[in-house]
């Protein structure tokens, strides 16, 4: 085993990170800070070691989560296969085992039989983030087979390359959820956790554990496709909601669900909302906190129950301005974490008073996709649910990507690397939001084309204006017209090797498109391949729009070095 | 970047390890063989090395396999769910992509975000594969992000850390389809593979494909607890057919479907078979080859489509001889790969002539439970609708998890390597497999306890004698009675601080039981652990059952050292 660079000696109450004095000291008497994580360690009772052990979010949340009240119960709303669901008959067994005794109950194959005498990775020290000091800087960690017998270590490869249970190993649902409780504060006492194999995955089993053919969830009028995708095929509805740039408009949800008439919609009124409330997808539009005040407002009124997708939560935002490009400092300085936490604009869990709310966190657009890991938090009765569809189906992340975390996380950053991190990757993005943007504005076609700056996430999201384009028929603007002008926008494009999504993929009531929408994203490209895509794009638009030209100026198709027309 | 070390240059067309002259010869001009691996890859195309690039496994199969038969259509049996998937629109959009595009479509981070600077592992070099030679002969291995743009290497952290299509990345794929054309040859051209997030996520996405609720899934009358748990909540009914030790019986499979009426039945004669062919989970039952033609046959008379769950197929053992224990020769010497393999029973895969076959295939019994990475095979119709439900469920395995396995499979071993590995621990577990028995023979009271050695798998099944036991009362043995007699036996080895599973936890139509059957594992424990479990074992059921005792001869409760009554 390669040695914990840099990282105090583990032990298994203080393998995280020392935490630093300028993490947030905030309201210590109400609410459960990074400053807290230490103490409350050393404690509690530690992780369990035992392949396969049973955990749960409340071995690892604080005391002051005790006091708040409980979560409603949603007995009446889980979907018939969700109320079959029935515990694992082997991994109740678990229950019988004592410390000596010797299991030849689960096919859990002797460690002996992995073909891995260790597993590694390089990993950046923080604040050392960006690709250059990477490669000076990275430092090597490695898990062995039975680091936890020698006390190095709470989680190895004889648990991480096992079985476990499906809300993940103790040692890195402890990490999730500290960072949970102090970043979020859930305001009743019985959240728990559940680990994901990733949000695609954990949507798939929410969905299923609320919904029954015919039935309707309420969304933004453009959302995911892969949600959309996910929806029809169970059998149930979407229905869109009006949006602005600060996302689902309250006044559209009330009337819906006000004016809602069990016979005419042949369903019963919606119970279930799926939002992507920062950076939405494919909008990018972010909602306020008092947009989201309202909207909980409503779900109380109404008794919804909210699916919050959040990959993009850390991902909030300065306001973009015209002409300005936020640089990265070189070497990348990181501010206070109080500072950082302060100005996100707070969650839906932070908010959910009553445990209405599921919270689908994700580790792909943060740390990266092919993780496959995410986790999801809310009432510890619908995480049970949730936990029993699990074991059944995706059963656990990868261990080889838990692992990975792990030492990442948990032996390596500590929270308070993790959050720096993730002011790392925020201001990358800021970064690139800049620049896409103010490509934006110099090369396309302010004519037709007009968007509102993201303030989080990784799209930008361009209307065009359909009645500007040559097809353009007024009174004759069927659906098939308009998708037949959005084919042609989407191809004039691609004939310029520039590839962008279509509006009309992210449209939830599927086929009632009647404007043209591109969705674009600034996460992919390099920056300057951005730009000229960008320029090619307003080069395409134009021709596409029977606009007045304007010279490419720095691709090959372009011969002239000026902004002329 | 780790050096690759005692591998020959990894290039795109030769990067597996050359095959050696001691491959299976076999009938080169009927059969793909191990010995076509390399001159096959050497005139196809190379693997794609662009993000998320889509690929079949209908790029990497044989020309030998294009001149068979097409599997059948089973448009007419995909559930009304299946049915309803749409291709992802975003995925969709990459039939655009060309050399020189810039994509702005999918939001798939810069791999310059994924804090990973290099993954690694310590990988045994074959065939040099126990404990101790892994301490000593372990090699590094590593991969970077960018190892494919300097031609080092098919596969790098740019590609296997961002998303990727659910067919699984082409460098893994193409491994997966050799070694599967190789053992299995299936008899029809246009089977397909997909992998899978291990075979629990594949089975519920390939029971989602074909049920409605209602329906029938035909089974062993013991299988599979996951698996029973896993069909009930989606609404469908498991059928158990009557079973020997060589598993379903087809006389009964036939006389059940003979004689089905639908109205009796309330649902549709049953369409889907799900079957563990090879040491069956509970029963360790394996179907001898004429069992499978005969089933086959049947799923022929009476269309059926067969589930082929196959996590043990590799580990088919030895006869097990009374008293004697097959060793493992230290150091490890494997067979010539040719004699393994016509040594295994062939699978309903290699026997499907008409396309009506799914075989899931795992990684977690043979390489580590951890992976979370299986494949699928079948026809590509059924491949196809698969892949739409993996698109929005897991998505794909980990990618942490494909490139550790294609560092060890592609890189490190090779296929002779796999399949010296595959040797090493079906030896392994034959020796398992023997002490297990020995023991029960040695310590378990003949009077009450029975058993057929296994021939295969992870699994050893006890049959306790009911009208044995003092609870035992003729005439009135309702379920509840027979689940009390099971609880009391299984609390009391429980007390004996020995775990096992209870047979009723496996029995496919819960609640029908009428025996008694404890399953034992020989995968977990260390060998002497088992021995002492048995032994265990053997004293709380002579106490439970009322027979003279026996005293203990090596645990701490025991005093005297004999084998005395």
């Amino acid at each position: 085993m390669a040695p914990h660079a840099e990282v105090a000696a583990v032990t298994d109450t203080s393998s995280v990170v020392v935490p630093d004095p300028i993490l947030t000291k905030g309201d210590t008497h109400a609410k459960f800070t990074f400053d807290d994580v230490l103490p409350h360690r050393q404690q509690s009772e530690p992780v369990s070691t035992i392949v396969a052990a049973f955990s749960s979010a409340h071995m690892f949340k604080s005391k002051k989560s005790a006091n708040k009240p409980k979560a409603r119960k949603w007995d009446q709303h889980f979907s018939m296969e969700s109320r079959s669901r029935q515990p694992s008959s082997l991994k109740g067994a678990m229950k019988y085992f004592k410390k000596d005794t010797i299991s030849l109950c689960g096919g859990l194959p002797s460690p002996d039989y992995f073909p891995f005498q260790e597993v590694g990775a390089k990993l950046p020290v923080a604040p050392h983030f960006s690709q250059d000091e990477l490669a000076e800087t990275a430092q090597p960690f490695s898990a062995g087979k039975f680091d936890t017998l020698s006390g190095d270590s709470t989680y190895d490869l004889q648990i991480a390359l096992n079985y476990g249970q499906s809300m993940g190993p103790g040692a890195v649902l402890r990490f999730i959820t500290e960072h949970t409780e102090a970043v979020h504060n859930p305001p009743y006492s019985d959240w728990d956790i559940c680990m994901s194999a990733g949000s695609t995955s954990a949507l798939d089993i929410s969905l299923r554990m609320f919904l029954e053919r015919g039935h309707y969830v309420i969304t933004e009028e453009y959302t995911f496709s892969s949600a959309i995708e996910t929806v029809l095929p169970i059998g149930a509805k979407m229905l869109g909601i009006k949006m602005d740039a600060h996302g689902m408009l309250p006044d559209d949800l009330d009337h819906v669900l006000s004016t809602w008439d069990e016979k005419a919609r042949n369903a019963p009124k919606p119970f279930l909302v799926y939002t992507v409330p920062t950076g939405q997808n494919p909008t990018a539009s972010t909602q306020p906190l008092q947009r989201r005040k309202d909207i909980y407002a409503l779900a109380e009124k109404h008794n919804l129950f909210i699916l919050e997708d959040e990959p993009y939560f850390f991902l909030q935002m300065e306001t973009f301005v015209s002409g300005q490009t936020h640089s990265v400092e070189k070497p990348f300085k990181p501010a206070p974490v109080k500072d950082f936490l302060s100005n996100l604009i707070p969650s839906y869990l932070s908010l959910d008073t009553s445990g209405r709310v599921l919270r689908l966190d994700s580790f792909s657009k943060i740390i990266a996709p092919g993780s496959r890991t995410g986790w999801v938090t809310g009432p510890s009765q619908v995480i049970e649910r949730f936990l029993r569809h699990a074991e059944v189906s995706a059963q656990t992340p990868s261990g080889f990507s838990l692992i990975t975390l792990y030492k990442l996380l948990e032996e390596n950053w500590g929270h308070k690397g993790f959050l720096e991190w993730l002011m790392f990757i925020r201001a990358e993005y800021t970064r690139r939001r800049d620049i896409i943007v103010n490509a934006c504005e110099r090369y396309l076609p302010a004519e037709v084309a007009s968007w509102s700056p993201p303030m989080a996430g990784m799209f930008h999201w361009i209307k065009l204006d359909i009645t500007k384009h040559p097809l353009y028929a007024p009174g004759e603007m069927g659906l098939q017209k308009i998708l037949d002008i959005e084919h042609s926008a989407f191809a004039a494009l691609a004939d310029m090797s520039v590839l962008c999504a279509k509006g009309s993929w992210f449209r939830a009531e599927r086929g009632s498109d009647t404007e043209l929408f591109l969705r674009l994203t600034f996460a992919a490209a390099a920056p300057d391949k951005m730009v000229q895509a960008v320029e090619k794009m307003g080069f395409a638009l134009r021709r596409e729009f029977g606009l007045e030209q304007v010279a490419l100026e720095h691709t090959q198709n372009g011969h002239t070095n000026g902004h002329a027309k």
